[in-house]
Formats: structure tokens, sequence, C-alpha cells
């Protein structure tokens, strides 16, 4: 029962194979095999034209790569205040910035809002050279907590930020989780809305370690090339980082795993409501934010259950928890069984939460 | 009618004459000559122990290296909001740190609280080496809104701070006009109070271009030679920087440039509630917030006057501007004269803003 | 007939084997998993002591943590003028460091003497903080010519780093190829004699993409944690790592793999010399430095033979290419076959380069 | 008698009136004051077309500025390997430009050569992404040991760069020294001879503390008011660094004070070669290399003259120091005297060297 983060999981078993069989023969190093020129084949296909690709082993990676290509050393960031850049990177954006500055928003079930996007653009701030100057937005799909942008939501931030001469960065940990949840396609919620690059996720979704920087636009993409190889993330034998994607993006077998990781949390979530748990965010991608009774958080820990506890500060105030209730944060993945789900919630319903 | 800034005055008489003086005979480069030891005895003398210094011609650069000094590039500073370091210095913290991130606190009228920062120090941050991590606290003297920090507030931050494994940071570049108006010493509002190092500002205060770096705590201050050797802040002829500071501590000058800026804008704020304008913020060192009616406020333009207009986020509810009332900061100096203030109070009662 | 390099070959099918094998079960992420603390036990016994591991997924982002982890901003790095931190990593220890120099040093062959570490250190520096100050030294091991440091010649340059204050690193990309050709155990050509810290390689002798920093000076290697995760290089799902280095080490497969490599690289340049055609460094690795003559080389490119020509500034004078001579690198994998190699010198055998 | 270095002396008295006369009144900040628009007045006529002009306080800081605003982090900077760049400024290029490498060239008497430039572009370095990327070259001028380059000289040597896509810098801390003993005009030995950018230096010859950094192509001089005042370098009363430059420009004070310490140079010269002194380098500017007899260098520092020893790999193989000789390098200044030179020849006179 382990719903700590769809990192746990291993990999799925047809990228892996094609690992295997990427094995056969000589290749050329640094990204130039065949492979990867297939891969940016498959994501251009997609994404219904053509973009640039440049493969890494992790998001951070991804992401800090994206925002430093839009950012000068004195430029800034708008993100949510809870963004895993902001938040969990370890001031990566800022290391390849070269000390860019990352200005959190507010906004509820981690989502910026028009209004607080517009507001970070106009407040009274001192005039060039004296304060930073923002260059670039960022916005995780689906969001720290689970919720998705729509294409009308990302249009009108997205058109926000261009109109104050920022680019847009998408990262996309769990797109995939996000885009089935949305009457969309990948386009439609990228480029067509205005995003002008990704960090494309596929870590989490089943594959060993490997992220697209997927670029729509390319003047705001600069020297990714070097940046990438300066910071240690052109991998030699390139081949290894293609073969997983290629195989993830064939057949649309990305989306069918997605798709069962989103049936898994909609299951958790439906179980839970039948024990009168309140969810506190709507369920737009793989993961459940719950707000547990004591009695049920501590029988679950007691059954060995994994899952983390969660500050709660983008939740609503309805809500919220309160007393002695737990937040927690539920992530099913691709390799979440109904099994898993059932015992889970067999587990949380064997309690009298009536104290 | 200048009070749009300190740093619009020049320079106390003193101080050039000093700098006259200085240009006699050779000297040693570089900060071994015999002046710039005598600033540091000096100081040490003001504030009652031995200290390090190191002289600079910018209050940025003085803070961003203590800064710098006090933290990793994967560290974090503390600050208030709207901290001149965290708006006004183009990154400069993030560039000489190599990157740290700079976490803005709210809080009323330009202060940070104990509770912001005790909030900010226990939430539910990822642990190492996923969120950054906070090493340094900056705050300002007096602060960006104009107000001064007692002892005793001092002490419970610094305490917080140092209990967390901290350092702290004192941003003085307004230090004797707070002291002034404290029953404090300089030792009881810096060292004593838990202050680690300082940037000691002179410039707005009478110099021309000089700010000192006060170590109190050496173990915090790491480096601080090559920093700035390396940011182009060690000045070949060293003698013009300490010459300046010599003049400027000798005989208390700096405390009667000091006290003549804020008797001026005492006379200002009283001149401003006798005619019925709302001082925003308590007037605790030589800058005055007031809450201007539109009529008075474009009379005071058409006239010349000069001064800035403030966003005035800092500014707590009841007091903040209404309607079509205005927000402006005036700022008064050594160099105010009377006379300068006399004229702008006739020129806002000569009014009829019952509008 | 690839020998362009050894990145070009895949990965040995036992390490792909270990890679399924990880895939089971849920593993707790970001290197906290069974298969890192394997890891570790494995480097330690061979090195035949606690050594601390940081597993990453290139030699360019291990070296360059290394370093960073070694010297500060204002430091400096002594390393060989051909080194590949400072000649093939588009400044990535510039990069992590902040900005440390790196200073390449002389030397035929691709070694630095005890005389130009021993110059460098000692020659009429500018005294702090006006000059750079030299805190690590970087050999490479086996070195870019494809030579091999002996213990002795390790322990006299180290000797003279550490008694100037300097950390040793050893940049150990082919550190299996040099290892064999030595009367030598991994623990006397690293910690017993002088190395502090080093880069571990396994990607170009049969992993997919992995290396290890192992750290035999914990306190010479700073906050490598939080400069590895700052610089993405932390990965999730860290099993696959870790599961690609320990079938790597199980049963001295790394020693199998680097012998049969300096097998073909023996039978290349045995096979070369029979031919008449000057070995221009001595193979003390995996590579083979040739001159070839101009017809030779001809007649190898037309028949689609790949490798690269080198530029040579690092060969003795006597043995320099001249004239129409061509100086080539050719680098054998654990995958050249026999057969490759027999091929290879019978097209170079049917030329007649009586030119 | 201290010819340690130009630094030792203070400012030039009309350099000073200058300071206490700009101290009238109020002045608008950070640099939009009517006196820095005279100086860049000034320096367009002095240059004989529109220059773009940044003051600053130290050399250091405008050479790192310059450079940062024309490479790339991934960039490198080609320059003599003795500049003052490469080996005075506790790695500022690197720090500010955010790791750039700096790439020493020889050359004898601190000049570069065509030669050894276009070697350096020509070499057999890797390809993008994995070699950094030469974008600027800088040449000083007068040289480290005092040396001019003609207009030739330069025009050849940034015609190379030029023709690599670099751009080209000029250290010119002691400009007006090697001006003067050129025929030349300011344009035709920069802008005119390819420079595109230079520190325009002005402290050693007489000023407080001030540099110009003087932009002849803009395109070239990217985001220097961002840079500027993120390191620190914008000052508060900027009409106090341009008060100096403009008393330093007016009327060719410049011009006048550096002919005379080029004069004080030249009997110092023609002094010591009266006593049967070696001079290792053409004295074109105000430093003077000259081989000391042993004896006579004891005896001037028993008298207490002031200079330092020089390491001396630069000079001319016929020229070096043999023996016990002392390669030493005096320095004159616009505030040197004849007596102050004469008392020197004096006690260099009386020792009897035929040891």
């Amino acid at each position: 029962m382990n719903f700590g983060s769809d990192n746990v999981a291993g990999a799925s078993p047809r990228v892996l194979e094609a690992l295997v069989e990427a094995n056969r023969g000589t290749a050329s190093g640094y990204g130039t095999d065949g492979l990867t020129g297939r891969v940016t084949a498959r994501l251009s296909a997609i994404f219904e034209r053509d973009v640039d690709v440049f493969l890494v082993t992790t998001g951070t990676a991804a992401n800090a790569l994206c925002l430093a290509a839009m950012v000068d050393p004195w430029g800034a960031v708008l993100c949510h205040a809870e963004a895993h850049v902001a938040t969990d990177e370890c001031g990566a954006p800022e290391f390849f910035s070269g000390g860019a500055k990352l200005v959190g928003l507010p906004g509820f079930c981690g989502k910026m809002t028009p209004m607080s996007v517009e507001a970070a653009l106009t407040g009274g701030h001192a005039p060039p050279p004296h304060a930073v100057l923002p260059q670039a937005l960022s916005l995780t799909q689906a969001t720290e907590m689970g919720t998705a942008y729509t294409a009308a939501e990302i249009a009108e931030i997205a058109g926000i930020a261009h109109a104050h001469g920022l680019g847009v960065h998408m990262d996309g940990a769990r797109f995939a989780n996000a885009l089935l949840r949305l009457d969309a396609t990948p386009a439609t919620i990228t480029w067509k809305a205005g995003v002008d690059i990704m960090s494309f996720g596929a870590t989490k979704n089943g594959c060993l370690g490997v992220e697209a920087i997927v670029v729509f636009d390319r003047a705001r993409a600069r020297h990714l090339a070097e940046r990438r190889k300066r910071s240690g993330h052109l991998l030699s034998k390139g081949r290894f980082l293609a073969a997983q994607l290629d195989a993830y993006l064939a057949d649309d077998h990305w989306l069918d795993l997605a798709r069962h990781a989103n049936a898994m949390a909609d299951r958790l979530a439906a179980g839970l409501v039948a024990l009168g748990v309140r969810i506190a965010v709507p369920v737009e991608g793989n993961e459940v934010f719950a707000v547990l009774p004591r009695a049920m958080h501590d029988a679950l820990q007691a059954k060995g259950a994994v899952y983390y506890r969660w500050a709660g500060t983008g939740v609503p105030p309805g809500d919220a928890p309160r007393g002695e209730e737990r937040l927690v944060r539920l992530v099913t993945s691709f390799a979440t069984t109904v099994d898993e789900v059932d015992l889970f919630l067999a587990a949380a319903g064997h309690v009298d939460h009536r104290e």
C-alpha cells in the first residue's frame, strides 16, 4: 500500500523491453543516434507541429534548463507559491539561470489565477535596473495539488504573460494525467494555448528516468545544447534515453499508463468518500488530497500504508483539516493495482472514527 | 523641494574637507593605508567591541556581500517582502551568493514579526536536499517604511533565527536615523541584540559614497576579502573611502547629520497633520509616509515638489489610501532646510481640498 | 570498425539483465533504496575502506560535482592542459563551482609532472585576494592519451598538492583500464596515494549511463547532496542507477570488461606496428594513438573505419606526425570484437604506403 | 621614493576641486544627473563618435562588466597569460560572466601576437557543445609590462578576432600613457582599429576612483545597466564619479597628467642606463622594467625605495635576469617628482656593483 509517490513504481515492461532491444550494435553518442531522432518525430506528431527536443534524466533538470533558457540572471519567473520548481528543487532554477528570482503567487488548489498574475506584473516595482525583470511564467500540469488547468485557463494566463513580454513554461511532470481529464489534445493545452516550452514528463508515468524538453518557440529557448552539456545532462549513450521514450510514446502507451493511474485515483477517492472522508481538492490527475480523521490515519499507518501528510496551505478554507484531522496526499501510478487500493480502503474502513 | 530620496543631497562639507586633506602624500593601496585602520578603530569604539570592517561604495554591494558570506548557493535569506535587498537591488544577493533564494515575509510598516519568522522556519518544507536551507535573516534599520525595530524586537527575531541556525544581518542604510529614535546605543541594537553582521550606511547621511560592512561574528563572515575583490569592490586608492568615514564618525558628526534629517521629517509630518493629512506609518527615521488628498498632491506636483508615490501594500488597512488619495513617501536628509520644508507645507496648504 | 569512442558501444548484457531484475516491486526514491546501499558496500570493499558514494549519470556531472565540492568560486584547479574537465565539458567545472578557474599544466602523453605542479604552486602570483587560490588538483586515470599514472607518480603529485593545501581529485572515466595495466589495487592508486575524491567511471566500460562519485576524504567533499540535487542529478528512481553498478561490480565483471577492451587495444597496436606504423604514446589503457601514413588513413576512411584525428600537441616531439602523416586515436571497448580489429588491420595492410 | 604602483598617489588637485564644486545643490541619483551626461559628451568628442558610457569605481569592475557583456557563461576570453584580468582580479571575469573561461596566450613583453591568437582560434577543439566557445579577446593598453600596441598591431589582432566572431575589449587602465607614446589619436587605437568596448582608466592617472566603460559597438555590450546595478556598481550619488572624470577630461588634463608620468619613467630609465643597468622591456608607458644588480637592489631597499620584484616570465630571454640580478618594476605617476627620481638614481648610483 505505497501511495507515497509515483516514483516508487518501477518502469513499464514495454519500456524496459525497448531498452534491451536498443542495446544492439553501435550507435553514435551524445544524442546523435537514430532513436533520438525518432522520438523527436513522435513528439512532433503528438503535438501536431515541428518541435525541438532535448532529453534529460530528471524533471528538475528539464525545468531548470527551460527556465534558464528564458530568463536572464536578473530576470524573474512567476509561478505558484507551491510550485515544485520553487519548493522542491533545491534552487535548481536559480543555479541554472545564474541567480534569477522565483516569485511565488497565491492560489487555491495549486493554481495561479489570472488576477494574481496580472497583479504581479503591474505592481509598483522599481524601474529597471533596480528591480528584477519578470521574463517567464511557469505553470504545472497537473498541478502540485493534482488539479488541471483547462485550455481556456492556460490561454488566459499565457495571454497576460505574453502581453508583458514573458515566456511561458509548463512543468508537465504529470502531463498525461492532466491531459486525460480534459477535453483536449496535447496541442490545445500547450502551444495552442500559449505555452512556449515544456518539460514533458515520463519518469513518473512508467519510464526509468527520462524527461523531454519540448520546444514550441525556438526564439525563447536559447542555447539549450550548451546549457545541457555544461550542466552534465548530455548523456554519451543517448540511445538509452531515447529508447525509453520511443516505447513510451508508441501506440499511445503513455496514455494507457496514465489512464490506469487516474482510474486508481478515482477508485481511491470514491472509496474514501463512501467512508465519509472529505476530499479537499478536485481529483483531476492521479493524486488524491483527503482529509482523514485522526483515528483512520493512525489505523492506516499501523497497517503500513505509505503516504505523506500535507501542509495544506493551498486547500480552500472550507475544506481544510480541522482539529485532529490529517490532510494527506495519496498518489497512484501506472503500477498501482486494484487490490492495493481495495486493501487500503479496507484498512481505512476498519476504524470507528466517531471519536 | 526635493524629498525624493536622501541620495539627492550631496556630501557634508566636513566629509568633503577630509577628502581633500587625505590627498596628501602617498598611501599604500587596497585598504592597507592608515586611514582605513583608523576607521576600524572608530567603529570598534562606537560598537564597544572589536569589529572587522570592509569598506565598499554602495549599500547594494554591502548587503550582497554580507548575505553571500552567510548563505550557501542553496541557502535562503528571510527578509521583509518589501526589503530593499529583495526589491531594489536587481538580484544582487542572488548574484553574489551564487543563486540563494530570498524569502519575503509579510508585516505592516516594513517590519517582520516574530510570528512570521517562526512560521517561515517551521513550515512543511521538503527535507534536504529537496528544499533550500534558510541560513540567514536580514532586517532593515530603519525599515523601508521609515520605522525602527527596538532592541527587544530585534532580540526576539534574532533569537528565533539563531535557534534555527541562521545568521542575522542588518541593512543599516539609515542606521543613524533609527538609532536616534530609540533609547539605545549602537551596541544594544546590533550585536547585543543578536546581529552578526551589518551594512553600516553613510552615503545617504552625508558621505559621497561609502558604506562599511561591520562584522560582529567572524565565524559568520566567510571570505569577505575574496568576495569584495572578486566583485570589483576593493578600491585601489582606499584612503578616499576611509577619509569619508573617518570624518563622518569623528565627533559624533554622523549623529548630528541624522538628528537634523529626523527633525526635518518631524517638522514635515507635524505640518502635514496640521493640514489634516493622515500619516500612514509612524515616523521613526527620516521618512514620512503621508496620505495626500488628490488636490493637494496635484498642487504640490504643479509647484515642482519632488517625491515618490508608494504602492502602499505595507500600510495598515485603516491608514491606507482610499479613493483618490495618494500615499506618498517624503524623505529628508542632513541637507534638507527648514525653508524647504516650510515651502512644501505652504504649497500643500494652499489647496482647497474639500472637494 | 568503429573505434571512435568507447561510448558507441551499448551495455553489457549482465548490466541490462540487472536493470530488468531491479524493476520488481516498489522502492523508495532518490537513492534511499536498498540497491544503492549495496553499491556503497561493494565500493567500500573494492577500495578497502568506508567510502561515501553519490551516483550520477554522466562523467561531466561527476567531475564537476567533485571539483565544486573542493574549491571556492575564487579557487583554482590544477589539471593537465588537455584534461577532459578543461577541454570537453563546456565549462561544467566553472559552472558548478560558481566560476573557479582551471589552470592547464603542460606534460607529454597526457600526464602532469611533479615539476609542473610544483611550478604552478610556487610561481609569482599576486597575494590574496588578488590572485585566485589553487585549492584542488585533478588527474585523469587513464589519461586522455591512454596512459596510466603509477601509484608512485600519483603519490608524488598528490604529496605536492597536499603540501600546498589542495585536495586531489581523480577523473576515473577509464579507471578500470588503467588499473589492469598497473601492479596495483584500487586502493593503492587512489586514497593510499593521496586521492581524496574520485569519479569512478562505468558508462564507457559497459553500463548504460552511471558514474559513481567516491569520497575518500569527507572533509573535502562539502555538500555533495545539495549540489547533486540542485544540479538536477538526483534521480527519483535511483534503483535504476544502482542496479547497473551493482551488476557491474559483482564478480569482478568490471575488470573482465576492461581486460577485454585492453586486449583489443593491444591487438590493434601490435597489428599496426607489424605494418610499420608508429605508436606515438604508450598503450596503457584501451586507447591507441597511432601515426598513420596518409595513404593508410585514406584507405581506412574509404572502407568506413571510424576514428578521430588528434591534434597531437601532447605527443613527444620525436613521435609526432610529420608531413602528411595523421595522428589518430583508436578506442576499443568491452564490445570490440577480434574480428573487428582484424578487419581494421587488414584494411590498413592493403595499402602501398611507400609513397 | 615610492615606485610600487601608480595607485599610491592621491588625486590631481583639479579633480579634487571639481568634486568640491559638484557638491552644490541636489542632483538626481543613479547616474541621471547632468554631470554624467557631460562626461558622455566629452568622451564622445575625444573618441570622435557617439559612445555609451557607464561609470564604475574600479578597473576590475570595468573589465569584468565589459567581458561579461560579451561572453556567455560557456564562452571563453582570449587574453595574454599575464593579463590583469587573468591574474590579479580574483576571478572577477569568471564571476561576472557566470563562469566563462579565460584563455591565456603567450607573448613577450606583455603582448599577444597575431600568430598566438590565430592558433588559439584554429586549434583542434571539440565541437560545440563540448568545448567552450571563444567569444571575446581582451588586450591591455599599455600592457602589464608597460609596452604599447600600435594601431596596426591592434587592427591585425582585432581583425583575426572579428573574423572568428569574437568581440574585442581593451583594458585601458593606463590608456593615456600608451596613447602619448604612439602616433595616434584615441580613435585610431580603439574603435578604428577594431576595439568594441573598453575600460577607460582614470584612477591610476589622477582620479580618486573612477573608470569609464566606453561602448563603441552597442550590439556587443548587452545589458550593462542591469549588470552594473546587480553587481553593486551603480552609485546613488553618481555626480561624484562624473565630476572626477569631467575635470580629468577637460582641457586635456588627462593627457598632461600622463605626459608627466611618462617623462618621469623616461628620466628613471635613462638614469639607470647611465648606471649600466639593463632595461628589460621597452618603456612605452609609465613603467620601467629594469634588471638590477643584486647590490644595487639591496642598497635601494636599505634606503627605503619601494618597488616590486617581477617574476619575469614575459621578458625576452636575452634580457632576463641572470644569477643574482633582480628584475624589478618601477611605476611612475602624475605625482612623481623629479626630485624623487633623482633621489632614487643617486641611491642606485652609490653602489659599487662590480662584485
